[in-house]
Parts: C-alpha cells; structure tokens; sequence
C-alpha cells in the first residue's frame, strides 16, 4: 500500500517557516537554522553536486526518508514566494533547472498553470481542486511506491487534519523561532492517534518517527 | 556551580498542561495522556509505595533528572487548582501528606503564605517577590545541588525567557492536545541558545536534553 509520508523539520517551538516568506527568505525569517543539521551531511552536499560532507547518524534518517518516494506533494509557498494568481511562467521554483525530486511534484494552488517539466525527471504539476485529488493523483503517478508530503506548515496541516497522513517522521531542531508557520495547528484533541516508531539522536537534531493509527 | 534544570513533557503540539485546569483536571484536560511513559515505570511505582512496574529506556533518564537535586521551584497552578489569594490553608497540593520531593519547593504565587511543612522532608514555602527571589532561595536551600524547575508552562517560559534555565529536558509525547499552556511561548528567536546533549528513544516517549549556553 502506498503511504503519505509527512517528512518535515521543527523548531522547539513548533515552527517550521519563519515569519514574512519571500524571495530572500524562502523559509521566512530566521528558518534557516532548523537545517543546520542537513546542510554539513554529505547526502546534502551530493543533492547539490558537491563532493565531501558528513556521514553521522542523520545520514541513515536520510536515506530512509528518501526510499521507496515515486511522487511528493507541496504547498503553494515551498514551491515560491508568488501568492495570488500566477503573472507568468517564469517562476520555476526555488531549486534550479534540475530539482532534486526526480520524480512528479503535485503543488497545491488556488490558480491553475500548466505543468512544468524541468530537467532530470522533475515535474511540477499545479493541483486546484484541493488536497485529496492531489493525493490521489501523486499515488497513481507513484506507481505504488509512497508520496512524499513535504511541507509547508498549511499543507502539511490540512493533510493531517483530514486523517490522510500514515506517517510523520519530524526532525526536532534545536532553535527557538518566536514567530512563524506552525506544525500541528489547528488539530483537535486527539485527532490523530500517533505510534512512535524510533528516535534518532544525532548531531544537532533529533529526528523521530511516528506512524499514524 | 548549581544549575537550574527544567525538566518537563509536552506534547507534540508544543502543550505541557491541557486547558482549564481544576481540581478534577489537575493538569488541564486531556494533558494525563502527556505521561503516559511513566506510569508504568517501577520508578514510578516506587514513588506511590507500589511494588512492581516496568523498567526500559525511560527508566535511566528519571533516575538521571533525579539525581542531585536538592530544592524544587514549580509555578503555583502546579501546586494547586486555587487562584487568588489563599482561602484558608486547607490545600496541601496535589501530593498528599507526603510528596515525593523529600526537599524544600518553592512555590512561585502573589499571594502570601506561611511555609507548608509535610512529611518526608518535603516544605512547600510560597514566594511572593519573584522568579529571582525564588531560584535564589532555592539555590541556598540545594546547599550545592541542583534546583529542579517542574512548571507549569507560565513559570518555566518565565525562567527561560529571563535566561535562569541552564538545562531543558524536554519529554516529547506523540500526544496531540491541540489546547492548553505551551512551553517556550512568547520567547523571541534566538533567545535561547540550545545544544542537544542526547536524545533517548523509549516506549512511548522521547526524552532530549539540551544545554542552555
């Protein structure tokens, strides 16, 4: 069974943007720092055709976060700073002509554009009829391997609020952001029903997995 | 050096206290589920004079909060469901008559109080001039130990925004609560510098220390 796979990194306080995105602070304010830990990983720095970098206890949470994905899906904001209908097609995300997804990438949007091919199997298909036809069509574009949902704060909320997600893997980073996009917003009282599978201590983050009941 | 330590479990959502806490609700509604991992644990056990119990991961982390602490500071909605000042001296908290701190509490309130003597060498004495006034008393009654900040939420953000805390041990619940009194609210980015010391995987639960630099 393909799964939705929440994978996403969290302040103490439970932010995962900052305040005021834009082109300068794709992350908003200060949001950087939840990545301190991804950035010196060798994982990272292959992702972005650099040698060297760090092989630790984070790797592994890496690699098997990365395992069995055939599609992802993403908010509007993780896919750039326009908000409101589209001006054009000249934004084509945060992340160059060869996106590290190498896979189908259902963006979640209010104003209809046309996909979006980029280079090395990356595609960028722009959902408008709401978050379960975007489930439904990154698992049939999956074929059967599991979907990436990757963020942000009001996607990932929505997906978890309607009982969609089977499993949330949350890197806990040790940064106080003060302002931002919360994770978990909004939810009731027990409304998900979480199972923890591991805890992963490794440098300057801890990365636990839960599944979903 | 004496050190300020605050060790406390919150849930996934970021709460360590459900809301409308009361007599029946000591720690707000729903918020029981947050200590779910302890119950269990012979350590636990122990304390309530039961025989029994579990030992697993979590069990080396409770010993280790324990350990060499010598005086206690909780905020006064942990010692109790009253607000305003004392009616009469009729509540002796939640503990009975005697609490498993076996060491002078002191207990953070605007209202004055005469010192609460029980038994097990547990005192409760009320401080009324301040969070400062209070970690002093405290950190001449430990005689070189460590003080244990317990909460609730207000006093613990008070301490953590005041930069008093040294130590966080944050017990992380895959409970949702989705209302309540969250740990490190009103803090500015940054405010805090943290360093993960370890992180624990236990049933249940995972236990994180950070250093407060």
């Amino acid at each position: 069974m393909s799964k939705l796979r929440l994978t996403i990194t969290m302040s103490l306080d439970g932010y995962v943007a900052g305040p005021r995105q834009s082109e300068e602070h794709p992350l908003g304010e200060g949001a950087m720092a939840l990545h301190e830990w991804f950035f010196p990983l060798k994982a990272f720095r292959e992702m972005h055709g650099e040698q060297g970098g760090e092989i630790n206890a984070s790797s592994e949470v890496v690699e098997e976060r990365r395992a069995n994905i055939g599609a992802t899906i993403m908010g509007r904001n993780m896919f750039g700073p326009i908000r409101g209908p589209w001006p054009d097609e000249s934004w084509r995300g945060w992340w160059g002509e060869d996106p590290p997804y190498h896979h189908p990438v259902f963006v979640l949007t209010h104003h209809e554009r046309r996909p979006l091919e980029m280079q090395g199997g990356t595609t960028f298909h722009f959902v408008t009829d709401g978050i379960e036809s975007a489930l439904r069509q990154a698992k049939a574009a999956a074929q059967g391997r599991d979907v990436w949902l990757a963020g942000g704060a009001s996607a990932a909320n929505q997906y978890l609020a309607a009982g969609l997600v089977d499993e949330v893997d949350l890197s806990i980073a040790p940064v106080i952001l003060g302002a931002g996009e919360r994770l978990f917003e909004g939810l009731a009282r027990d409304s998900l029903k979480l199972e923890q599978v591991r805890a992963v201590d490794a440098p300057g983050v801890t990365h636990i997995k839960y599944r979903v009941a």
